[in-house]
């Protein structure tokens, strides 16, 4: 028996879970679903394989799908067994279906479901199915997915402001079980408030997630929780238990080293980063637990170093571009669809994924045709009506072309000139036309943004300002924009220089620790790792924040937008520590993609001793041990 | 309280309810979805309205989806009562959902939910909400269609083939309804049986529709059905009911005169047609009950005639139309997208419905582009891969362009060119545009496939075979783009031509019928009318069918497509004759948009005597009664 998939229009399994997923924000009972066009899967699909059959074979077509099975010339419902002679045969399963995305499953030992199929939508010429390794099973329904589970009993309970308070050992995604022990009344309605905080849990006003429980299951819905407060209650009336439920990605990494705050911030990093990789890399499991594409970008960097699964990142990059032809902005933001350009290249230079590759090549075609669509007359790009230049939150001088954003787009052609080559080989025209247009535009840059006098790009040659911000001139070290003299020159012009305002998210903190550490400024780097995210643990954190300001009082932390517990307190790009722990301390580094070439360079002048394993590639792992004296290098598998 | 309606993005509803309409054809026991691009509603939306409040005023919004209300800048949940004070505000729906179109409702004495209101996908920019007539209450659920219903008792019950048979008085589209009486076994598991034909009823193997009822409602889905046979049953065992489930759209026409034929030629039409007309325009009630561009195009005419229901049409063309980018053909036929563009005009001429023309109007410009994308040198129409060039079942030589669809496109050209007029005003360049191809095809098709010896229009001019049907010579006189003259050779050449091989389908008779009326043959098409639509009542039908062919035996007049019981017996365009009766023999003729003008010439030669109503636009209608001495008409409102 060969092994069977549940199979879709690919693209459509993703589409369709992003939406559940977007969709699901909840805030103080009200739904807040995301905010950019959300599109749809495909409703009628036919999938079809040809078959060169030694011998008679049966096979057994399962859906929930309207449809049929035609097998030959045969017409056959679902359901049922079909014998097939040996010879050709065509067999073609015919599916629509509204509410959700067509799928098919089909059971037998030579005829059976896979990616090798062949799927149509009456739109666009037949294309290889989708399916995923979490879907293997007939009685499976793709729609739903199927979350593993771990029972989580508190580890505090408390009576106080007049109800009880159950602790967590740390934060979850958990639905909340509520059981009435014996003899407690049943007819009071029973309401649990979920916080991530205490503070949030027992504050009724203002707590994001306050639910019934279900009557059958005596569970609320799944939500992020490390309390739960149930009001008007005793300890003796209820038993209350939490089911954390999740995406079961192994880990593939440890660190280890003599320096105990840095184990626990690797420790907290990777809880906070496992509970945002579900289904998608979400920016929050509070909040937004939307798929942000910045923030996907950046947990493509840590998947890396930490769990090397390429499916999270395609399922996320599928969801993120959705489908031709593009008519906006990927969450409306500009960069994001250009991070997106660049989310593929590291994918590819991560797994050598080039089946991927070609599967989206079009729609980074078409992204970049539509970004192309509105550049100035000097090859900048700018924004349209309702687009968001974004970069970051900071006070940046967006009067016309914004000079990080045209590092970007310079970024996305040196990335589409190498996708090209994965996809049509080395002798190219389009990588030929893409590497020209990179030329010109970073030509373009260093004639428009370039101050010379300061050594600094500056944010816009438009206000006449000469506005300096980090965000440019980290980018043109990160792309490798700026040649090596300037890179040099903008470490103290910038990166240093107390007089550039700081960098205020740890979202963009992710980039300009990152550009440090590839100028070699470990030092400063690993300073700011324990002052920044060993701040947080100082203060409880049991997962890393969507922000920290050591200078903001403790009651005040947890507020962010204006909204008292506003601020998600497990925020994927806060995980940022095991990117540059496992790339640049422990010194793992790709230099071919998949990593079939790779180089191991260990920072021992920080550390008495270090044992760690970082993946490479999705088979192969770096065992790194040993002290300052000596290091051990071992591939392991 | 002012009136308040479902709201939702236009075209949503339609495209949700033509989905659930496609997908609906069952086969023995096999779903069988429309082979075509099935097209999505929007799963993200929100709707805004500013209003201007004199006073203190109160709102609920009531909806389905996720979301929130934003009124100013305070957030609420759907479903509680919302305050404003006088005043300026706006009003935001946000609204998502995933298995079916979002849809919102708002009770208010001034903040209400209507057409007003402008809604956004995130994509486009706003548009004016769609509504529907039909959906006026908050407990109503957009995405369910509330049928009427009428109870219909068995007119025989008849113990045969070891089981029993139930006929109704006509066909119908009914739930039927089982009930074991007093005694009956209550665990023998009964099948329903439902058949067209009380041959197909009793024929287990070949019937379409087998059914368990519901052991809740105990009724079986809907579904057509004259006869209902339950095997393996006897008559004092089960009570059996149908329940016809039916959009009630009035009838304002009615047809009387001396010959007792034609009356009931009429009658059987009527009831056809609106077995036919539900949500939207199909073509028959047991197959293929799908939404097809060329049926609906004559269904327009019908209905212009018998109901003169406008928000039927509308339903039609936007569920037909989808969602642009167009990419496909509607129905995959190239045809069928040039009849959608002919049949905004007709509806634009039948109602003024300037609106919907306005509405439409970039859909069909976008259609018109995409069609323009496959013109050959000389600017005729060719098929793409995939392209189905259909015109009629019949055998035309369509080696190269088909002339059949270049006299479409000429129809459309100036189908165009009036409706840019209504859209954009008499001084458009648009139209002056549509003019000027109009006049260069028209030139084209003349140069290329009229055969002056022969007096006809020749299919192909590729082939060489000088292939002549009627096709393209009826469309020459439909259309008008044979002058007088030619149109009154083609008359002798082609349609009296017994030489021609005769229009095998009622699709095409009805094209063929409408000439020869304009051509003044009266006699001819009466005879036609009772000769062919008089022998189907012969033969019993209660319902006019697909096809009719005298000839063939009466055992074989249910089977088509090499199906025994493939023919639908209940066809949208076997209603023609109500068309045909009503605007050239009592003789109604729209003279300007929505029968603001209109002439009245009934073929008193034809009576003697004569009673008919016959709508003019939506608000009027035509009292036609009298004898061949005297006839009186009167406006009735």
């Amino acid at each position: 028996m060969k092994n069977s998939y549940w199979i879709w229009y690919p693209g459509d399994f993703e589409l369709y879970h992003a939406m559940k997923q977007n969709f699901s924000r909840v805030e103080r009972g009200m739904g807040w679903p995301a905010f950019w066009k959300s599109e749809g899967f495909r409703n009628r699909v036919v999938f079809r394989r040809t078959y060169q059959l030694q011998e008679e074979t049966a096979f057994t077509v399962y859906s929930e799908a309207a449809g049929y099975v035609l097998a030959g010339d045969k017409k056959y419902p679902f359901g049922r067994k079909i014998t097939c002679n040996p010879g050709e045969i065509l067999v073609s399963v015919h599916a629509a279906c509204i509410e959700k995305f067509p799928a098919i499953y089909i059971e037998g030992d030579v005829i059976c479901s896979d990616g090798e199929w062949l799927v149509e939508d009456y739109d666009k010429p037949p294309v290889q199915a989708g399916y995923s390794r979490y879907f293997m099973n007939a009685d499976q329904i793709p729609s739903v997915w199927n979350y593993d589970e771990k029972r989580y009993e508190p580890v505090s309970v408390e009576e106080t402001d007049g109800g009880v308070l159950y602790g967590f050992e740390t934060e979850l995604t958990a639905q909340i079980e509520v059981r009435r022990i014996n003899g407690a009344d049943n007819t009071k309605k029973i309401e649990v408030f979920c916080g991530e905080s205490r503070e949030e849990a027992v504050d009724l006003e203002h707590c994001y997630y306050s639910w019934e429980f279900d009557p059958v299951t005596n569970r609320t819905p799944r939500c992020a929780v490390r309390f739960a407060f149930l009001p008007q209650c005793r300890k003796e009336e209820m038993s209350v238990s939490a089911f954390h439920q999740y995406v079961d990605i192994p880990v593939k990494a440890s660190f280890s080293c003599d320096d105990e705050l840095l184990n626990q911030i690797w420790a907290v990093a990777e809880h906070t980063f496992l509970l945002c990789s579900g289904i998608f890399f979400i920016d929050g499991i509070k909040r937004d637990k939307w798929i942000w594409g910045g923030d996907a970008y950046q947990s493509l960097f840590v998947n890396q170093y930490l769990m090397a699964d390429p499916d999270i990142n395609r399922r996320t990059l599928l969801a993120l571009r959705g489908n031709d032809p593009m008519t906006t902005h990927i969450n409306t933001i500009v960069d994001y669809s250009l991070y997106w350009i660049l989310s593929v290249r590291e994918h590819y230079e991560a797994y050598a994924d080039e089946k991927f590759v070609r599967q989206v090549y079009p729609k980074m075609v078409s992204l970049m045709n539509f970004c192309e669509e509105q550049l100035d007359e000097h090859g900048f790009l700018i924004g349209r009506e309702k687009d968001w230049i974004f970069i970051d939150w900071a006070d940046l001088d967006k009067e016309g072309p914004l000079c990080a954003e045209q590092m970007l787009l310079a970024a996305c052609y040196k990335a589409m000139a190498a996708m090209a080559v994965v996809v049509e080989g080395s002798v190219c025209t389009a990588s030929a036309a893409y590497n020209e247009k990179y030329v010109e535009l970073v030509k373009k840059i260093d004639q428009f943004y370039w101050d010379n006098d300061q050594s600094v790009y500056m944010d816009s040659f438009c206000s006449g300002k000469r506005h300096v911000t980090r965000h440019a001139n980290i980018f043109a070290v990160l792309y490798g924009i700026a040649d090596a003299d300037r890179q040099t020159q903008i470490v103290d012009s910038v990166l240093l220089n107390d007089n550039i305002p700081a960098i205020t998210t740890p979202y963009f903190k992710f980039y300009e620790l990152d550009v440090l550490c590839r100028m070699g400024r470990y030092a400063e780097v690993l300073e700011q790792i324990k002052a920044y995210w060993g701040g947080m643990l100082a203060r409880g954190a049991v997962t890393f924040w969507e922000e920290y300001d050591p200078n903001v009082p403790d009651e005040e932390q947890y507020d962010m937008y204006g909204d008292k517990f506003g601020k998600s307190l497990c925020h994927a790009w806060a995980a940022s520590p095991i990117y540059l722990l496992a790339k640049y301390f422990a010194g793992v580094r790709i230099t071919a993609p998949g990593g079939e070439r790779y180089e191991v360079k260990p920072q021992m002048a920080f550390f008495r001793k270090i044992d760690c394993t970082v993946p490479v590639g999705t088979c192969r792992r770096i065992h790194i041990y040993g002290d300052a004296q000596h290091v051990n290098i071992e591939e392991i598998e």
